[in-house]
């Protein structure tokens, strides 16, 4: 961290303004030189400067902001140049920052100096990226919350306890000889229980977390012709706030996102779930589309009720997804529309897709169904890196509990304590192998 | 301008930062707004706050700048908001700010606060929409001297003189029974002269200065088979800085960009244009390409060295564009590659466009014939609208001119002087009719 890195740090299309970041050392002196200028700047105050082409040509007119060390995002010195939003002004001054002596920032770095410097745990250095690409107030509000450390306190004060166990322990290894008992195996007994309860929670969530940072799969199902994809552009066209279509979806299945309620949807049109597939092409079509109702947090099953009764719909629904189905169903009374006599058998939602008639009402079925699924949740593990250390934890913690209740030796547990503590540092930070901190930083854009 | 604009000033994508900004007399209440702060900000200086919704849960930490009036870059109170770059923070703020009694900024709406507040001439504030768009050194160093001023100074100062002469001429005829000269007739056609010198020399610009804004049309033209779009993909591939194919080309010619020397090129290669038509659909096809060749700085004309000699090469081309052609000929002798031995005549460049050999100095021929042509000049005229007021301030002034020398009186030459000031006080802004503004500012994006 010798060196000084530099990026832009907006998005990268002409606007109004684009913001490049200097950190490091050089920060200020690099400024200082874009703008000829050599009176130091004024800390965290807006100065308006003129910056200069290594040729005495005027790049631009840009707000200068100096955050000196350690109050600043990267706890380095910092200057933020505010600029037009010009590309190619952009291009010109980062490659003069180049030439005096910064270096190009990797993606995440400024972040990743955050982290080095304490400026933020692990966990929120994380959360920062969920927070840029958070796309519904449901992922926003998670990654908000990791932001402001939600579990990281939690998990943390555990740690420190297992921790001082660990002493007590080693304590006792170094008298092995004179047969004393320092750490009250009661009390460790009863840590490690509690613990195992706080992450088999944590664990617990992970599906529902996944689900709001990815978007929460939900599979429309039914026979051919029952209007699946009528619906599923209903209600595309009902909400404004489309995100826009995912690239390299199958063949079998046509996946789209929309936003209700605050939730990121993933509408997922199984067109080629058939009961008896007619060819070997076929059968592989359908056993993609089983799989994806696998992940489904709900199924809509849509069935034609100018056709069809409920009973006969949840019958043929049956030899769809078998007697078990992966998700809770909401039974879909489709194209009443063509029906003489309002419908219907309790326990259907009454609609028609192409009419757009009853949309709001299976709309908040569907919002109803995700809440009692627990998706509203305010802390929810929501990341694959959390869940592979909290499963590490957990192991030892029941490795260690297994021992404790064996009357093990000291050594064997303690080697479990250490185990458990650091698969939990880990999440937090304060024990982090380099190769980890390589993987996270790498999902973040550059310029953060 | 009562109301207070609110609008995103950076690009619309996920990154770092965005920055939302407020202007107007509700900036600095809507921020404290947005941050639940009682205390005003400290003005220009750099405070972090948490931002919250209208139910009280954080949206985000952010650095909020307090610009108050007339220090600011509309002359109203502004704040900025630099927040994290997430379009679901972004959309709610503003949505927030709207909330809170500000409304959506239209495009270009902060530019024309700043133009009517008189912190940029309106040359000043056009130039800033190019300065945005500039793609290139060149279109950036024109953006730049068009911002500092470059030909507003100098006109504004003719203009101040013409309107001298007019109050003398004025007074000449509130005395008019008396037959008394106030203003020199003498020094008045020695001004106009001068001012008409000056015109010239800028609306002979104006095509030079279009080209730099908009790219530097060149024709590549050649018998078929001559290697016309080898050649155009070959200096494509050199140039690292490409920028993206334009839209809409037609079928007759294909149009590419490339950025080279500083200069954005319009690379044309006119593959409909033969010597005679086939058919009235070929026909037409050459008629456009015809047109796209007048438009050119500069054919490069290129032929098979392998089957012809430059001598037999220029016979051919005068087929294609006649004896006087549109624009300075570059002869490419393509595909030596193929010849046993060096080429060539005098003249011609020798290359192989598929092998790439022979590029550098073509380039080198490109730029030095378009600094021939006077696109490397410090001052163009580069708007439509200024040309337009200059032409409209040429022919008041030549009308004066003519009135002076026939001795004409004294209302009929400060009828024209009347007609020259407001066409030259238009293109600085001293004189701007309503709709003149608003089909600059149309031009702008939302958020400058």
């Amino acid at each position: 961290m010798e060196d000084t890195i530099a990026a832009v740090a907006t998005a990268w299309a002409p606007a109004a303004i684009g913001v490049l970041r200097l950190s490091g050392p050089q920060a200020l002196p690099i400024a200082l030189q874009l703008a000829r200028r050599t009176k130091p700047l004024r800390p965290r105050y807006a100065t308006l400067a003129t910056l200069y082409e290594e040729d005495g040509q005027p790049l631009d007119q840009a707000i200068l902001l100096y955050f000196p060390a350690p109050r600043s995002y990267t706890g380095e010195d910092l200057v933020e140049i505010s600029c037009h939003g010009s590309l190619y002004i952009l291009r010109r001054l980062t490659e003069l920052c180049l030439s005096y002596g910064a270096r190009l920032a990797r993606p995440g770095e400024f972040t990743l100096r955050a982290y080095l410097h304490r400026k933020l745990s692990l966990e929120q250095a994380e959360a920062v990226a969920d927070l840029i690409q958070a796309r519904s107030a449901a992922a926003h509000r998670l990654a908000m919350s990791q932001f402001k450390g939600a579990y990281t306190e939690k998990v943390r004060a555990f740690r420190q306890q297992l921790i001082e166990f660990l002493a007590l322990l080693e304590l006792e290894l170094d008298f092995a000889e004179e047969d004393v008992e320092f750490a009250s195996r009661a009390q460790l007994h009863q840590l490690l229980e509690a613990l195992k309860v706080e992450i088999a929670r944590l664990l617990a969530s992970y599906r529902a977390g996944r689900a709001i940072r990815e978007g929460i799969p939900i599979a429309i199902i039914g026979r051919p012709n029952a209007g699946k994809s009528t619906l599923l552009n209903a209600l595309l066209a009902e909400e404004r706030a489309i995100v826009s279509e995912i690239p390299g979806t199958t063949r079998d299945t046509i996946e789209e996102r929309l936003i209700l309620g605050g939730y990121e949807l993933r509408l997922i049109d199984t067109a080629g779930l058939r009961a008896t597939p007619a060819d070997p092409v076929e059968a592989e079509g359908i056993r993609r589309a089983r799989q994806k109702l696998q992940e489904a947090f709900l199924l809509l099953y849509v069935f034609d009720a100018s056709q069809e009764s409920l009973s006969e719909a949840q019958k043929a629904a049956g030899q769809l997804v078998g007697d078990t189905p992966p998700a809770p169903i909401l039974w879909v009374a489709n194209k009443i529309d063509l029906l003489d006599k309002p419908p219907l058998a309790e326990g259907a939602i009454p609609i028609s897709a192409q009419h757009r008639i009853g949309l709001d009402r299976l709309e908040e079925a569907i919002l109803a169904e995700l809440n009692r699924q627990g998706l509203g949740e305010e802390v929810l593990l929501s990341h694959l890196r959390h869940q592979e250390s909290f499963l590490r934890a957990r192991e030892a913690i029941e490795n260690a509990l297994r021992l404790l209740e064996e009357g093990s030796g000291t050594e064997l547990i303690a080697e479990e304590l250490r185990a458990a503590q650091a698969a939990i540092g880990e999440i937090t930070g304060e024990i982090t192998p380099d190769e980890i901190l390589g993987h996270i930083f790498a999902y973040f854009c550059i310029g953060k």
